[in-house]
C-alpha cells in the first residue's frame, strides 16, 4: 500500500477502535469512513466486540455494515447513539465542519448530532484555518426549490451551482431524493449564524456546516514513508 | 347559503378580485383558498383575466386550478411570483400567522415568501392575540427524524404530537412523503427567533410560522345576517 492509503487505514482502524461492546454506533459516509465501518466489521467478526447495534448516515453505510455483519437500527428505534465516526471535508480550529461532498450531509448531521461523542476521521489535507476556503458548502434543497433556494444563497453572499450527477442524466438526487447546491463562499466567518441563516431559507432541508458538534478529530498524516494519527 | 358560507365567499371573492391580467399568482391550500381559486377560475373563464400563471401551493391546490382552467406553472420556471393568496390557522395582530392545518406548509412558505405581495383570507376566528394559544405548531419533518426532532421541540419548551391520518393506517404523510409534529406552546412571544430555532434541528423540513411576509389580510365577519369583509 501507498503510505496515502495506509494512512487513512490507520485513522479507520484507530477510530474502529474507540467503539466498545453493547454501544450504539453512528456509521458515517465517504471512504475513510468505510474503511471505519471494515474494521468494526472484523471486530464485530472476531466476538472481540459484541452486542453493538448502528445506524447508518447513507444507502451507502448500511450497505457497507450489511456486508460486514454489523447489526443495523433506524434512529427512531434508538433511546441513544454513543458514538458517531464520520468524514468530513473541511475541519477549522475549532474542529467545526464543512461537509457533504458525498451529498448525505442531511442525515449525517441526524446521527452526527445526536451522538454523546462524535469523532471526525480526517486527512490532513482537510484541515483549514476557515472554513469555506479550499470547499463549496454543500445545500439540500427540494427540486421545486432551488431557484428561489439558489437566489436567497446569493444574498446571504454566495454563488451556488447545482451539483450535476456523473453516470445519471441531469443533477445529483440524493438518498432522500433532493437536489444538492455546491455554494462558494470566500470565507466563512460566523459559521454558527450561517448555518441558521440558511437553514431558515424556504425549501432548504440541511447545509453542511457542522458547528459545535465534534468532539474529536483523528488526523491521518504522512511524513515520507512514515504515517501517523494525531488527535486534536 | 349560511352567513358563515356566503362570509367565506365573499372573502374569497374580494381576494380574487385582486389578482391582474399578466400576473403569476400563487394559490393557497384549504377551503378559503379553495373557493377563491374558483372564483379565480370564473374571472379566467369569462375572459376578463388574461395570461395569468399560477403557482400551486399543494396538490390539492393544482388539481383546483386544473379543474377551473387557470394555467399553472413551477417555481423553478417563473422569474417572480406577483400575487399569493393563501388561509391561515391563526393570525395576531403583526400579521404573523400560524400555517399547517392542511399539512400544506412547507410549500406554502416557498410560494408566499416568494410573493411580492402576500394576501392572507380567514374569517374573524383567526385571530388571535399571541401566536400558539389556539392553534398547534405544525412542524414538518423526515420520517426517520420524527422521535429525535420530538425531543428537540421539548427542549424549546413544546410537547410535540405525530398527526394521524384519518381514511389512511398510521400518521398523515405530506404531498412531500414526510410527517408532522403538531407542537403544543403555551404562547409564543417571539416567532422570529422560534422559527428559526426550530429549521435549525436537523430532521426538519419547515415550520409553519410564517413571520415578517403578510402584506395584507382579509378578514371576513359575520354579524347577525350581515357578512362583510374587513382588510387590516
Amino acid at each position: 500500500m501507498d503510505p496515502v492509503t495506509r494512512m487513512k487505514h490507520e485513522v479507520a482502524k484507530a477510530a474502529a477502535s474507540r467503539v466498545q461492546s453493547g454501544m450504539v454506533v453512528g456509521l458515517g459516509s465517504g471512504s475513510t469512513a468505510a474503511l471505519m465501518i471494515q474494521y468494526l466489521g472484523d471486530r464485530v467478526r472476531s466476538g472481540e466486540l459484541t452486542n453493538i447495534q448502528a445506524v447508518p448516515t447513507s444507502f451507502q453505510s448500511s450497505v457497507l455494515a450489511n456486508e460486514y455483519g454489523i447489526p443495523l437500527t433506524t434512529l427512531n428505534e434508538v433511546d441513544r447513539i454513543d458514538i458517531a465516526i464520520d468524514g468530513a471535508d473541511e475541519v477549522d480550529p475549532q474542529r467545526n465542519l464543512i461537509k457533504g461532498g458525498g451529498a448525505c450531509h442531511t442525515r449525517e448531521k441526524l446521527v452526527d448530532a445526536r451522538a454523546e461523542q462524535f469523532i471526525v476521521v480526517v486527512d490532513s489535507s482537510k484541515l483549514v484555518e476557515a472554513l469555506g476556503t479550499t470547499f463549496l458548502l454543500p445545500v439540500e434543497v427540494l427540486p421545486e426549490a432551488y431557484i428561489q433556494v439558489g437566489k436567497a444563497l446569493e444574498k446571504l453572499g454566495g454563488q451556488p451551482t447545482l451539483r450535476m450527477a456523473v453516470k445519471k442524466a441531469g443533477p445529483v438526487v440524493t438518498d432522500q431524493g433532493n437536489l444538492v447546491l455546491d455554494v462558494k463562499f470566500d470565507r466563512i466567518d460566523n459559521p454558527a449564524e450561517l448555518e441558521k441563516a440558511i437553514n431558515n431559507i424556504p425549501g432548504v432541508l440541511e447545509n453542511g456546516l457542522f458547528v459545535g458538534l465534534t468532539d474529536l478529530v483523528l488526523v491521518g498524516e504522512v511524513d515520507g514513508d512514515r504515517v501517523s494519527v494525531r488527535e486534536f
